[in-house]
């Protein structure tokens, strides 16, 4: 009498992106955790999708594992984090570009790790990575981007090879092109009637092939406004 | 008064795959035309789908332009043709080799220069194109398909830059895997649950992708079985 | 007392890059053979190198196995012909777009053949193939190079498979950028010093990769002014 | 009165390939430099090629920046050290994992900095960084390794396109197999004749791509054995 509904859980939850995957996931009936590093400005998005709220640096390892301790088997995980740092490579300060690989690579390995301890005793999951032009290609001033994008590209296909065939759906989002910011993006202008990416527009690209049936599963996605070079 | 519902033409109507895209277009309420070389067969889908048929070979300038002359503006174009021919490289038959590039790759130059007539006049619509492994790797013993399917892929790309900002969406689908064939595929069994591609599988995810947003747009989409290697 | 030189077969000969070829091969103590549809210009090149010339349609498959025919076994053989077509895509001409196909794709495949056929023989041999930033991006309104430079490409990635293992070694070089004409080539002052490849420093790393030891061989490799954007 | 030779700065001085690339670089008439983290064995290499031996944890920031103080303006930088763990995903050791991407990339990073200050000021050098097929493929059971070698080609791509204009040679080597160790490869004999990567024959590629000139440079140049599947 299995009448529980399914579980998504969102790391990175502060973005716009995160927000409207949260609405999409709750429309669709599923239950949603957030997580996020920063948590205070969570609580309205929260109240209007009942999702659960929790505080993680996803490149913690024992926030990772706490968080996931707390919460009960997840069926999609979305990891979602990102840092970069941007500039002459010369100026580049390591700190950062440390950080930038931690947060956008290494973290997505912790959350892989601790929500798929849940989804192999269970036998299925969805694990979702979201990444960018960066993680095809590298762009000049933009070396530690493409570092923490290739290397969370190369987890995810690594994890797909290996988890596939146990029923665990491992996909990778190419988001190419600024995602527009709620509230009146002011770069939104220049470009054009629907020239930046709406966060609704890539969650339903999400929720559709989180609904893939598994004989025909994606491992990769590119999303970018019509208007986008590429 | 806009009451005419939207028009799918599915070239190379033969196949499994062709017959989910019709089911799914139709179930969607759209209008559906099926053209095929060989169109004995297709009366019972037709009857269906409520499809008209057409006799077309793709290859064949003057029978792709009657096709589309003969076509109210289509809103979505899928171009599933293939042909292929397989062994030792030494042994390769010419003319076959260069059916096998007329019919995977100029066929589809000459659908998408003839759909895009009316496309462009309108100024809106979906050309969509079906690849396999071969659009993006050329296997041993495999030559000739790998040459229509990369050709049909530089095809696909090429109008993708030129055609989005026209708002027309161009997407590739990498089919990765074998289809299964209707009425119990014998080489199903071998490969366990769900070990093939099930074309109402990816007729969804062509159907996801033709309704999305032109914010955010997919090109190039994968899919594959879960057991599948890659 | 096997006292031959190697042969290396250039086709497409009319080209500077093929020139640059030719001498270097010669420098390097190879025989050249020079096959071009249109030979009226090759005599000083032929003079200067010692190489013989041939007249061939590579696209015409008699002429290609006449070619190949009048030749001895050769230990290379070098595909450069290509032929494209560029503009608004509505507005190509479809025999135009054919012939980009058989051209730049279909001779690939002939001459192959052709050349496999001794060198299988023997046991030995090299088959390079000469590819463009148009082999692995899709440019707007030039669909039908990509068509060719994408086919040729998969050809040569089937070939470097299924051949590598019987000794012949297949690769693929991506000319990333203009050519610099002999003679002074006007585009070239616009672009600075070094702003086009050098036909010689093309030729150089052919020859390098032709030198390669087999246990460390490459199939692709990309070639760039270093000013040139990718 | 220019009469130094170059400089070749090789890091990761411990593997067979090293001491191929400091035999060639010698050779070639350069000046060596080998930094290792454990400089223990290199002896009898310093004394056979005349080169300078630096003790430098390649991962740590302040003994780069030592190194590479301690030097001359280098030529030539090669970054080869590499760290993986393997294994089920669930059972990797987290600190691995992060010694993984720190060894694999960071340390590319830290190197590529330190050895860019001198070259930005004399406005040449080249750079090269060792992958492998883990650059451009994630394995299964191998995500630590996918993660570090992904990351370091986003590295080098996103250096290419920053300094190639700045005369600045960016390379990056795609080592697609088994590297023979010296001394009798107990894996080799299964692979037939050559069936290892030979390290003498990747530095001959490495030294090639140095000596390219920069009308045509490549940036990235893959390298198999010719039994080797890909």
């Amino acid at each position: 009498m299995q009448s529980r509904s399914e579980l998504a859980v969102i790391v990175g939850a502060g973005s716009g992106l995160s927000a409207s995957l949260a609405r999409k996931c709750a429309a669709a009936q599923m239950r949603v955790a957030l997580a996020a590093r920063n948590i205070g400005k969570l609580q309205p998005l929260a109240q209007e999708t009942g999702a659960s709220v929790h505080a993680c640096d996803a490149a913690d390892a024992a926030q990772v594992e706490a968080l996931f301790g707390a919460l009960e088997a997840p069926d999609l995980v979305i990891y979602n984090p990102s840092y970069r740092i941007r500039g002459p490579f010369l100026g580049l300060d390591r700190e950062e570009v440390r950080k930038t690989l931690m947060v956008s690579a290494y973290g997505g390995f912790l959350v892989a790790q601790a929500a798929l301890k849940h989804m192999m005793e269970r036998g299925r999951g969805a694990l979702f990575f979201t990444g960018a032009s960066a993680s095809v290609k590298g762009y000049a001033e933009s070396a530690p981007f493409a570092m923490g994008k290739f290397a969370l590209r190369g987890l995810a296909q690594s994890l797909a090879r290996e988890l596939a065939p146990k029923n665990i759906h491992v996909a990778h989002f190419v988001i190419d092109g600024g995602i527009e910011r709620a509230g009146g993006d002011p770069r939104a202008a220049s470009r054009g009637d629907d020239g930046m990416l709406k966060p609704d527009a890539i969650a339903d690209t999400y929720i559709a092939v989180y609904r893939q049936h598994r004989s025909a599963w994606s491992f990769e996605v590119d999303l970018r406004p019509w208007v986008e070079k590429f």
